[in-house]
């Protein structure tokens, strides 16, 4: 098969498309025929030498994937040549054939095309877990999103507007990212270059209103959620695009309002965890994708022999929503 | 009936036991006799007017009792007159008689005397909310525990090595709680006084070893702390008494090791979630308690007209283990 491969791992690598060995699927295995797979950060991380590729993972790009089953392993029974499907990877989404385990695969809603369903499962997947597997969040509870615009904050934003009925606040830096956030459900939107989120929370809101909080920034954020948190409420870090050393905190409202701080990662999860995730995000959201509630907020498309244009697309941060490659 | 009352709160609070209305059942509650209460230092609070009582609770004190019932509310049918029972109180144990909802009663184990009942409820309830329902504690994991001789801190160990044989480490300033905690089953026990927990724990056990870390410390070990959990490590907060201002906190250990730091009080929780606590405490512990391999650690039992010897005894800090009123 043809894959892409990294040439020069570091500063000056490039991608070019050339012959790979065609995975061959395990017991409990399909073998897919790649249709479309989607970019993520780590991806530019892995190719520069930053992202050590965890064991047993292929050692090709691509953490999602949506494609036609072409085999199945001796005991699959659940799917067969033929059936859509899309899901996580640990690797080898830049493929014209992958490998994936028939429980972290998932069928593609019928009002979906491919470039929809690769554009789901890293996004969609980390929102999910963090707002219900770990944020626990309620039917009608407060949750603010940071970063509203990114991949994983839009789908926090749809997945908290219908599967949970939440009044959601999102912060970005940018007004059409703002916009965003509201078309797809945000109650209340604020620019954190232009406005202090905590005042206006607490204003429109009220003091200690905000149950759960998404947060991607880190230690600028870490005083204002401080104050913002309702009681029992929950914090799930992601990442600290904002830096991590936080000068001075006090420990009080953690004890006073029984507050929960956590982090987060889902590439580094167990293949059952992530299974596990993959049904449960599956049975609760994929009718709704089938309706056009949720949806992949999808900034470009690109064919994989342009992978590389892809790549610096989303390495000068000009995208909104995932970028794509099909034509595998 | 006869019920301690407090004089002059404040500074210069006084205790005198005087007349009080008997408390009348509600339809689901029961009337008991009280046999034994316990002191908490939330007492200490109440009398000196820094503890205001909830609303809706009794303002004479006593969080916890044993005794026998009276009465029960029409309602009532898993009680009758002559049960023993004991369990968590919003106030009212310092006298004769008090009510308890049906839900919040345990009944006491055959093996037990009032005196060991009444030490039982808020210690191990409070332990096990910590161990169970925060920290999620599973079978054979590693949990550290500060301030070990504590109340809480033994409690929790003797719940640690019974209810999910766990590699239990305590720590203490002084040695005879450090034999107190190993003689209830911690396998390793560090004097902080001397010796750097943290570089004791890495030596003994390993880097990013411990699972659960119960602190009542807040501030000193906050760093000491994120260096040695493990993987999916939990903290939970429930006390600061080493002050609770941390300068210079990086957040990457949150994020890198998946940590959930919590605070929690059992005293602020909702009727429903202490029924629900309690019910779940009962049937994991009573017959433990029966067998003798839980017990509550006493310190000392004074007549409830000498409280103020008590209370004097407990501000001193001259306690290790429950202080137990009786003969009201």
């Amino acid at each position: 098969m043809k894959a892409i491969h990294i040439q020069n791992p570091g500063r000056n690598s490039s991608l070019v498309i050339d012959e790979a060995p065609t995975p061959k699927p395990a017991s409990n295995d399909i073998l897919v025929k790649v249709k479309a797979t989607a970019l993520n950060r780590a991806d530019l991380l892995q190719r520069s030498g930053n992202y050590p590729v965890p064991e047993g993972a292929s050692e090709i790009l691509g953490l999602e994937m949506s494609g036609v089953v072409e085999q199945v392993g001796a005991e699959v029974t659940k799917w067969q040549s033929g059936d859509r499907v899309f899901g996580l990877l640990a690797g080898g989404g830049y493929a014209e054939y992958c490998t994936i385990h028939k429980d972290m695969a998932m069928e593609i809603p019928e009002s979906l095309s491919f470039e929809e369903a690769a554009a789901i499962p890293e996004t969609f997947l980390t929102a999910f877990q963090t707002l219900d597997w770990l944020g626990e969040l309620q039917e009608k509870e407060t949750v603010l999103i940071h970063a509203a615009g990114s991949g994983v904050g839009t789908s926090a934003i749809q997945l908290a507007h219908h599967l949970y009925d939440a009044k959601i606040i999102g912060t970005a830096g940018k007004q059409h990212k703002l916009n965003t956030a509201q078309k797809l459900g945000a109650n209340f939107a604020y620019n954190y270059k232009e406005q202090n989120y905590a005042e206006e929370i607490i204003n429109d809101i009220g003091t200690d209103s905000v149950n759960l909080i998404v947060d991607f920034i880190g230690k600028p954020y870490w005083h204002k959620n401080m104050e913002i948190l309702a009681m029992d409420g929950r914090v799930v870090y992601l990442s600290f695009l904002g830096g991590h050393k936080v000068e001075e905190i006090s420990l009080v409202p953690i004890l006073r309002k029984r507050l929960s701080i956590m982090g987060s990662t889902l590439r580094n999860r167990s293949e059952a965890y992530k299974k596990k995730l993959t049904q449960d995000f599956a049975s609760q959201t994929l009718t709704l994708f089938e309706d056009g509630k949720l949806q992949p907020v999808i900034d470009s498309t690109f064919d994989w022999s342009d992978t590389e244009k892809a790549h610096q697309h989303m390495q000068n941060n000009k995208n909104t929503g995932k970028i794509v490659l099909t034509g595998m």
